[in-house]
């Protein structure tokens, strides 16, 4: 059913039309794992459900956010790690080898980033290869006032991200987004100019925020953009004080759910198929009746780069 | 439950501070009507279903796109108005009747519209005066294609809209869309940007486009922007071999359904409360998390204006 074709793609960053090996039709598999207070725990939970995925035939894996520790301040700092050394962390090195040795793809969900003294919400991307070939750090944290004082404030535990992150991997090209990434339109539209094929967002949404928005975001920025959405999360019964939606779902280019989760520990594993995209694309050509002389978008990274 | 009150807002076209007439709770009627080939009748059909929302405490009443004749080419000839020739208009001279006998806002549906040789998909809205307060031509005109062929080429039987609409009413500072209008979602973050209280969209989605895209637009839009959101389609039983999905909702700020109507000939009553944008915006404030470092939405006209 898969099919591997060299495709001409235009790169993120330049005009330029390059070769990108291109599987377009592939296996995903959500990891909607129970993270639970012990690391190790954790980090034998996610390799475990990768494996079974692996197993089932997915080329393409995906961890929710911040699976190797509760979604608490207490614990990021417990959980840490430094990611640009390689050898002393734990997440990294299990992610970089079961993608080699299951040859596939990792989207790593999220983990506390210790850099420079700073704390980030960061995903890791592996390639077949084991090799790291993106890292996206949480770009919008996620403050959310039910008061005058915040309920959540994540930007007391993080900083963040300061660059959209679009990969070209063996399964598309995949823009990363984290949870509270997804409600900005802006993102999403930008990973649609520099050509995605597919958005992932790790997130962690909550029982209100999970309930309102989830699904309607996903399908949003699917429709919007014609492109694949996935959004995975933790499964409900993970350990801590915040109680997480669940429901990871995966999205086609015209809003149907192509495979979703309720809230229990499991994986989904759906069928993506780019042509799908070029379907939508060519039906309703949206990109085509945009209305630049009333309304524009800038990418201000691809504007930089130009001056 | 209404209360009028004079508070500072920023016009949609200067920094100045002007003081706007503001009802920030009121009733909406959506008036989903049966559109038939006779113009006499559906004149006749709008006046009734205005004049029975008015009666029933509405302060702002909306029509459907195109409710004064069928949606084919042919009709659209036969039907069309010079609006610019307010003596001449049939529609017109009824709308302002009824706004200002009944002292109420109408946003008119749409129309088709005569003006200088060319036809415009047109929205007339009207203040509780009579006067006509705004027009707006559609932007976005909707072009289908399942195949090569189009099967709908709205671009054969109209020309394209140029400006954005936002106007100020005494129900609030209201954007206008039509129809494919609310595919674009950068018109909606336009009207945000602009101060936007409300977006409504008259539309006629059809059996497809309708099930796969007209409540999770709607609500997208709402959400994204922390706006009501209004959608008035015709009833489904319209005359014509357009089938239209009918389905006329009001959405919240956070996505909730204020009413909505099946497919049948009705009038869809539903409170606004102004306080809940305010309130969601203030739980997320969405709009202070914006990274304009990374990307960027420009408002051309605004611009044009600065310059």
């Amino acid at each position: 059913m898969e099919s591997t074709a060299a495709s001409k793609t235009s790169t993120a960053n330049s005009e330029s039309l390059v070769l990108v090996p291109r599987i377009n039709q592939f296996k995903i598999a959500l990891c909607q794992l129970m993270v639970t207070t012990d690391k190790t725990t954790n980090l034998d939970s996610a390799r475990n459900m990768l494996q079974e995925a692996a197993d089932k035939g997915a080329k393409l894996l995906v961890l929710p956010e911040m699976w190797v520790c509760p979604y608490s301040h207490e614990y990021f700092a417990k959980c840490a790690e430094e990611l640009d050394k390689e050898e002393s962390s734990q997440a990294f090195s299990m992610l970089s080898k079961v993608a080699r040795s299951r040859k596939i793809t990792i989207v790593g969900g999220s983990l506390p980033e210790r850099k420079n003294g700073k704390m980030y919400n960061t995903c890791c991307v592996f390639g077949p290869d084991g090799k790291l070939k993106a890292k996206h750090s949480k770009l919008h944290l996620f403050d959310y006032y039910e008061s005058a004082e915040a309920l959540i404030k994540e930007s007391d535990s993080f900083t963040a991200g300061d660059t959209p992150t679009v990969v070209d991997t063996d399964v598309g090209r995949i823009g990363i987004g984290i949870c509270h990434d997804i409600r900005f339109p802006e993102l999403a539209m930008l990973y649609r100019a520099k050509g995605a094929d597919l958005i992932i967002y790790p997130g962690a949404f909550n029982m209100s925020t999970g309930k309102m928005l989830w699904e309607l975001e996903t399908k949003a920025r699917a429709i919007d953009n014609q492109v694949f959405v996935a959004v995975c999360s933790p499964c409900r019964d993970s350990a801590g004080s915040y109680t997480i939606w669940g429901h990871s779902m995966i999205v086609g280019p015209s809003g149907e759910i192509k495979g979703r989760a309720e809230h229990e520990e499991t994986i989904v594993i759906a069928e993506i198929n780019y042509a799908e995209n070029q379907l939508q694309r060519e039906i309703f050509p949206l990109q085509n009746q945009h209305k630049e002389e009333i309304y524009k978008f800038l990418d201000i990274e691809r504007l930089n780069e130009i001056r």
